[in-house]
């Protein structure tokens, strides 16, 4: 099974692609390195809570939906 | 607007009183020291991804209804 922070970057990504961004003009728009994203997205970053929350505002969507998507990821 | 650290220290602190543990139970149930959840229960700490996973996992929800109850929280 995968790792929450693996399900997490998988369903950052696809939010984040459904959201036509790049992953470039996505860390801009939430002010942060583009290679943080990246990170973030292939499960090997551990955000905190206020980096969650700004990830979640940056993709439109609530804590709630966020999570959903999260567990909505197999493996 | 309460922070998002200050709601999800609420909400944690509701469903953990909710499961009938003290807070020093629930931090040895889930391996973290007592004053740790203090801080966090408090909004003062910046759970990372891991933690949020740990804490759930000791309330028996989900993350969805975690942060459900995240939002829930008025202020």
């Amino acid at each position: 099974m995968a790792s929450i922070k693996v399900k997490f970057g998988r369903a950052v990504r696809k939010l984040r692609e459904d959201a036509d961004y790049s992953q470039e003009s996505f860390a801009d728009a939430i002010g942060v390195h583009r290679t943080y994203m990246g990170t973030v997205e292939r499960g090997r970053g551990n955000p905190t809570l206020d980096m969650i929350g700004k990830i979640a505002r940056g993709l439109k969507v609530s804590l709630k939906q966020l999570f959903e998507a999260v567990e909505n990821e197999s493996g």
